[in-house]
């Protein structure tokens, strides 16, 4: 497989035709930022590190029966990836309040919700990422009904897959955001990463934040807290 | 039935206590406020036409099998109505796009939607009335999912009915927001007030707006708009 030329740069991944049109290459970079690109700044290792832990997570979820766009890792900080429309819905799972949810509502960090939650904010950046619901999604066309219960049911079960699997190595997964799309032949499969960019992880015992957090709120050593995780789920310093 | 002491005063009316524990009194005020009481004025006879509409327009829901807290009108301002516990949601149905709407998801007002929308936001003035969806409705127990779906259908039930009703009279019925609440005995019950107050209605020929979007924006003579709408209710000037 051949990479080709750049047809996206986002901020914190490159992405590449391929030779086959079906095919992406996903580049991972160490930039990192926040607050919908505001604050902006680098995380030493963290593109290799993202690279690999997403396509660690991928496969346990296709075990699962989560369809995912991973085609092959290439090296350390590049993917294959089946190439899709990326459904303009960023899909956020909660598990504990944090972040926008405790500041929406008011409610602490950390506190127990009744039930997990599910979101969808509309993909685009002018706008903020909006928080919307299902039916505004069906109202602009941003999915449809059958897309809407697919991708929450492949939610939900990345939840459960995931909950349990960070657990087993002392991580509580407050939450975390998904990106679905669309294939050449119409089926939706989970897309994008699955990194400590995308989740909340705390550590079960000293509540630490070993996620993006360390970054967004200045609370020091973000590399150590993205080996730390790199570490847990078996890839050796 | 003897009106007792005043339990709440809102924005736009003031809630009596009465000899019968399970019924208030809703004494409508001609004051209108916007932006979350940012801006504040009055509506000259607004008090005694919302009264009057809400109770008219309750009366056919009723009929149309949607249950309601309306028990009695008591005069041109005041109506003894069942006290139930609001649900702390305020549910808004969109058949067209206007407003916080528009502005959330950059579409220009009036665009049309592939489908009509149901919103809920968490009634909390001082978050500003969030937009939440069902999930986080539940996650901070503001309703269970029984509540959910059973409001749900009210609504657009009420949607149904009020549509094509305002049709019929002229009137493109683009949005409105509804409250319902629990009764003594946990029945789910329609509450507040269905008004140009908590309406968008705009005149079918023309596109006038015939709601309290002349008073939020400034676009001249409130009065007359609540008098037209009134008037094309059936109750002469
Ligand atoms: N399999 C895929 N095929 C095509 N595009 C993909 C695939 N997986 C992810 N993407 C998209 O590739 C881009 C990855 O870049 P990055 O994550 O840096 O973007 P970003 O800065 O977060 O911006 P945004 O997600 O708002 O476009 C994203 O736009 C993402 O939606
Ligand atoms: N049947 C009812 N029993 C008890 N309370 C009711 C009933 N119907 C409506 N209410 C409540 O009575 C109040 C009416 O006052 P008003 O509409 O002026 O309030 P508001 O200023 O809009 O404030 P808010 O709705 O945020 O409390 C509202 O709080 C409304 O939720
Ligand atoms: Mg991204
Ligand atoms: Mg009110």
């Amino acid at each position: 497989m051949e990479q080709k030329d750049m047809i996206y740069e986002g901020k914190a991944k490159k992405v590449f035709n391929t030779d086959n049109p079906e095919i992406v290459i996903v580049d991972y970079k160490d930039d990192a930022t926040a607050f919908n690109g505001l604050k902006k700044g680098t995380i030493a290792g963290k593109g290799a590190i993202n690279n690999r832990m997403t396509n660690y997570l991928m496969k346990v979820l296709e075990e699962q029966g989560v369809p995912t766009h991973l085609v092959k890792e290439i090296d350390d900080r590049r993917t294959a990836v089946k190439k899709v429309d990326i459904v303009p819905l960023e899909v956020i799972i909660r598990n504990r309040a944090a972040g926008s949810f405790s500041k929406r509502l008011g409610i602490p960090e950390g506190s127990d919700l009744k039930c997990s939650t599910l979101e969808f904010s509309y993909k685009d950046d002018d706008l903020g990422d909006p928080l919307i619901n299902s039916y505004m999604a069906k109202a602009i066309g941003a999915a449809t009904q059958e897309e809407i219960d697919l991708i929450s049911q492949y939610a939900f079960k990345v939840n459960d897959v995931l909950k349990e699997f960070f657990a087993g190595i002392g991580i509580e997964l407050i939450d975390f955001k998904l990106e679905f799309g669309k294939t050449a032949d119409g089926t939706i499969v989970l897309a994008d990463e699955i990194s400590p960019d995308t989740c909340r992880f705390w550590d079960m015992k000293t509540g630490e934040k070993l996620d993006k957090d360390r970054f967004r709120r200045d609370l020091g050593d973000p590399e150590g807290a993205y080996k730390e995780v790199f570490a847990r789920l078996g890839f050796g310093a």
